[in-house]
């Protein structure tokens, strides 16, 4: 059968591995368009639905990151299931960054919050620092709903280490430990294109992780946050790929405020955005 | 000067140990509750608010989990801003137990997501697993707004030690590691009665990490999960309480389902849930 991971995956072959993150914050938008609507969660839609429309044919998939949502309350959060509805009606995979993770009653109905109803989205990721049983209330929408997730297991930011990188007495960091477990979890979902449907979070901000980690996990998609903004770059990202596919980049402010760089004046946000999507996936396709 | 923490030290001298979990399942209401309005979100919050009213001058503190409210959707937030509030409005002290946990950027928008406007609480819940560095945007509210946090130490799971508990190579469990790092952080922060603004979740499922978890964080006030339903007792609790207090208990489930009890018969959900705070609350007492 044909899952949602393996749709990502011919995805990817056809258009490249750019993930778009619309972590779409009010001051990332031209001064006209944030006055132009009384409320920033409109001017924020209004955004996302341009920069969406000028990318779709170029773009993997979308991120969405809820917090951006949830800071601006509930017209925030309104915005943040009508972008995903959007996403949905034009026919792209989207991933609801959320980063949920808790007992096993209270999963249960952040599955249901995320995976049906207003904030439906095709994946989401989750935090899997409280154990893998607090996984399991989201498998049984990975099949019937033909759903994903992806788990963390190494970030992308500064701190990073801090705890993923405490090393066991066996010599295994706590991000390989997680690793290993998630490469278990996922066997029992498997694709056609050689990836589960449980992906994981690998940052690319440390380029011998990233390697270490796919040879942990070799039949998890990834989900690689890091590059740009964050210091990554399409180098470091080859080692986790395999024939330039099992893996999606995300890029967010890099995209969102491509039209404040100097080599994209004279082009609008949207096409800004555009030109940016094209630049990174050249920059990944010439590096791996 | 005065912090919230030690307000809720003050509040747990005056009226107990107990936390009330807000955890409402629309399965929770007796079925003509249910009948009675046409959305689940209005009847969760009509009895959301017969549950503070009927416990108000017994509960230290409130917990309103927001996983049941995302998962009714948009009516549901609405009804979770609609909680907070009212328990803001009658004085209580507010837990938003919502686990955020992300890099600084996104952490950011969570900080302002839930410490102010349509989801302000007091305390809120936060996973401190990708690194301290992704809890220091939550610190400016700490002292601006008054605000705490609980970062997640040793959950009540049963899988909490998967993760939590992986040994390093000098001993120490990753719990233990995170223990450490909280009460580092946390002495920035000291309040008057002994404990900072900075709080640890530690679950009382494991009675010897309990000890263990006081012991590392002597000046961290605790949010006990794991009391009742989940199996912890009020004996496993005494050995983190130092003189009763120092840390809240919490319980959702026991307390709002108290009205299907064979010994509650006869009383109306709120009273029942009043008489099982009043039991928990001398349950604790005469254990510590």
């Amino acid at each position: 059968m044909k899952t949602l991971t393996d749709r990502l995956y011919v995805r990817v072959a056809e258009v490249g591995n750019v993930c778009l993150g619309l972590d779409t914050d009010i001051s990332y938008l031209p001064i006209d368009m944030q006055r132009r609507h009384s409320r920033p969660s409109d001017a924020v839609l209004t955004f996302n639905k341009a920069i969406i429309d000028a990318t779709l044919d170029v773009t993997a998939v979308y991120k969405v990151q809820i917090a951006y949502y949830e800071a601006l309350g509930l017209p925030g959060l309104d915005a943040y299931a009508k972008t995903l509805a959007y996403l949905r009606k034009k026919g792209a995979i989207v991933i609801a960054d959320v980063k949920r993770g808790d007992i096993a009653k209270t999963a249960e109905m952040y599955a249901k919050a995320h995976f049906t109803g207003d904030f439906e989205a095709d994946f989401i990721t989750v935090n899997p620092y409280m154990g893998m049983d607090t996984l399991a209330p989201f498998y049984p929408y990975l099949e019937e709903n033909d759903k994903g997730i992806f788990a963390l297991a190494a970030t992308s930011n500064p701190g990073a280490c801090e705890i993923g990188g405490i090393k066991s007495a066996d010599g295994e960091s706590v991000c390989e430990k997680i690793a290993g477990m998630l490469a278990k979890e996922n066997a029992a979902f498997p694709g056609e294109n050689g990836y589960g449907r449980i992906g994981a979070v690998v940052g690319c901000t440390d380029k011998n992780g990233l390697a270490k980690m796919r040879a942990l996990m070799p039949d998890i998609f990834f989900l690689i946050p890091g590059y740009g903004a964050q210091g990554g770059t399409a180098e470091d990202i080859r080692g986790c790929l395999k024939d330039g596919n099992g893996g999606v980049v995300n890029s967010s402010r890099g995209i969102l405020l491509a039209w404040q760089k100097p080599e994209n004046s004279g082009l609008s946000f949207d096409e800004a955005a555009r030109a940016e999507v094209l630049r990174m996936r050249e920059d990944i396709r010439s590096a791996v």
